[in-house]
């Protein structure tokens, strides 16, 4: 590979790091990958425009092919960041994560350690995943029930709660603000309307119960 | 950010624009982007080979990171198309609408004024989506209900006609040709088989009207 | 095109074309296009780290902007992988295939000949498409019952398999393993849990049979 190394990491000659980002050892940023980005504003945004913290990257992870990394994320060790897949600002991302192909973590969402989202899959601003979750690929996510409408959408909005070892399946729909239980299960192409409990696996459109998770798959069986 | 300006447009000196290319004003063209680029056609094509125009962006809009627009297309003023997002050739996009990261625009459609596409999000060719429309995240739309059999096919092929103010939910699937009504609202995970009435709302699959939409969230209220 | 050529190929400045790679004659690869990528392994994981051969491209193919493809993978002659798709490791694709915008083909994975994958479909690993099959945009394919649990999960992994002349709706999710009869039709939006009968249409989620595809339709009619 031809790449220049940054102390430690190893950045290929096509990525684009900006400066001030903090890179641990062993760290690798492939061809075409952007780190550290500032959101762009549009001319007619109220943003705050006061510019983000550095993205914060851990030791042994991987920023894949073409891969866009925005500023003001922390990311942790040991995580794969999938080809083409991107992560927003405010994101917190825990160690061993793995973040398929062409994902999305929007901004403002935490993921907890050891969690997997497969490729294609799409987290909403606002969401929290913890620790062990399996996100398939393709699964949709969603946070604003007005879609841009009202002005109590704003206090509102809110993406899913996914709680530990909790798994959603490929093509699954979850609306906003639903929490999906701990170690719970819904099907491929599921559309998720309300919370799904614990241990509970949910199928159909919209999502209804089928029956309890088999315990020999449970996380903690 | 390390660029080049080409007259009052800042280019990052990973991106590729083509010759030709008319940017207003303020534009932005950010890492890997690559603008006015030319349909490649497969050596069997019988499709025409003579060059499309140049690709037009007005003033203060922004090409994100690894974004791709083809030659022969519009793009109004202040419009943001996100990171690694495509628009195709023969597309009209308005002013100040916002295309979402990742999404796609295909060939010989067009977007109305103020119009959110949001992440992930296909717009399918031979479309129209009017003013004021939100699409949430990684809406599917379709044209072709023979999918690629029979002659006949090819006069009947046609996207979504999408009315001013709708809304479409994510995750939603567009069958061929559906009209969406004005204002009216296509619930998550919805599968539209046929029209939408205004301020209609529908959920499920096939999609059945549940009941209307919520006056406090027209548009025009 | 700024490209410097490479035999009777022509690679842009921008892509990455690495060493060993095998490009037939008139092969394009466009700007910021990545070929002959090697598999990049997290520390923890315990797959082989032998390299694998290089990827092959035949005669006339197109490797549009962005896209991605592996080491260790056969692409035939004719064929055109879209703009910002990708392509991973020991696959096979047949001469003539279109692989659409934003479109994944996963591992181990094969794709018969004239088959058309279309924009942001998902082809999980351990698949079969056989020829003249029409993938349309946004299909959802999986391969893994137990989503990450169990032992015996890695002995039953397997993608659909998705006989001569079938047709997958848009936005369409297949579940682990079915597979999808010669000349069959899942109608756009379908959740499809078990498998479908040769020349049948089905809709619905979960999928249907719905009536026989009529005759005109038929590849072979």
């Amino acid at each position: 590979m031809s790449a220049e190394s940054h102390g430690a990491a190893e950045i290929h000659e096509t990525a684009v790091v900006y400066p001030g980002t903090v890179l641990g050892e062993g760290v690798k940023v492939l061809e075409g990958a952007v780190v550290g980005k500032q959101p762009t504003l549009s001319p007619r945004s109220t943003a705050k425009r006061e510019p983000l913290p550095p993205v914060e990257i851990g030791a042994g992870s991987i920023v894949s092919t073409g891969a866009v990394v925005f500023a003001g994320s922390t990311i942790g060790a040991r995580v794969i960041l999938g080809d083409q897949s991107c992560v927003r600002e405010r994101v917190t991302v825990g160690d061993d994560v793995v973040l398929g192909r062409g994902s999305l973590i929007e901004n403002d969402t935490t993921v907890g350690e050891m969690t997997k989202i497969q490729a294609g899959a799409y987290i909403t601003a606002y969401s929290t995943l913890e620790e062990h979750v399996f996100i398939a690929p393709c699964v949709v996510t969603s946070n604003d029930n007005f879609m841009g409408r009202t002005e109590r959408r704003h206090e509102l909005i809110k993406g899913p709660t996914i709680r530990r070892a909790a798994r959603v399946g490929a093509g699954a729909v979850l609306c906003p603000a639903v929490e999906i239980g701990e170690e719970a299960f819904v099907g491929a192409g599921a559309v998720v309307t309300k919370d799904v409990p614990a241990r509970m696996l949910v199928v159909g459109n919209p999502a209804r119960p089928l029956r309890a998770v088999p315990d020999e798959e449970l996380l903690d069986a």
